[in-house]
């Protein structure tokens, strides 16, 4: 699971960590997921974030990878609302807009942004990291400011 | 989210709790989630099980439905391996056999099975709890002895 979590300072922006919670194969599910919950927990602990972006996620087959995907989505969404964050599920063509201006921008032209949006010095990885840090920036992008402090 | 917490004693089955776990609709899912969570661990905590039984699920399409539920059943796998639970995943048609001997029974042959092996007054209600109860006597019935106590 990519994670990212992005600070706003007057209209300037900057990661605050990012990174992938990654889980052994060999782990029971359950134990996996709770793995996620704990590395969610650090990333929160560590952070204080106002807010949450969980990635809105489309499927077209009900495949043994997208159960597991929803139910470590699952635990995400929980540790949201365990932390008392308000929780946007932005779109990953909303991700795209905000970062790039065109909701069908193409991985390398997304990651590139991020990285100039940030200020990174190398585009974010793995994959899953700078796509997370695009969800954050579009959590950002359609946060309604009244909802900051409360979920 | 129907529950059932079920013990065996001897040859004979009991049903220590079993019901529903219903959350407000017009509650945030990240919300819900959380109420789950609360849920289950209340039961965990007052009926101390060795193992959890939570049903494979099956869908046909991806739909809205579909993935609340394995939000829903994420955060139910994630609370056993938290509580250091071994945790079984059996299928319908094996609470089926488990309970009727046949597959396919109907809902209504479990219902009255359920209730005939735990010596209950009434068919447990909601359906939901009749469900995982049948699910708690499949994952009984599955469980290597070796593995009580151990996740």
């Amino acid at each position: 699971m990519g994670f990212g979590v992005v600070e706003k300072i007057g209209s300037k922006y900057r990661a605050c960590s990012f990174g992938c919670l990654e889980t052994p194969s060999d782990m029971s599910v359950p134990q996996r997921l709770d793995e996620l919950y704990r590395g969610l927990r650090e990333q929160i602990n560590g952070c204080s974030p106002h807010f949450m972006a969980v990635e809105k996620l489309y499927f077209g087959r009900n495949t043994t990878t997208a159960e597991n995907v929803w139910q470590a989505r699952g635990v995400a969404l929980l540790v949201g609302a365990q932390n008392d964050l308000f929780v946007l599920e932005p779109k990953p063509s909303e991700a795209k807009i905000t970062v790039c201006g065109d909701g069908r921008a193409e991985k390398s032209q997304i990651q590139r942004m991020v990285q100039v949006i940030l200020s990174l010095k190398e585009i974010p990885r793995p994959d899953d990291a700078a796509d997370a840090l695009a969800i954050a920036l579009a959590g950002l992008a359609l946060l309604p400011t009244s909802t900051i402090g409360r979920r």
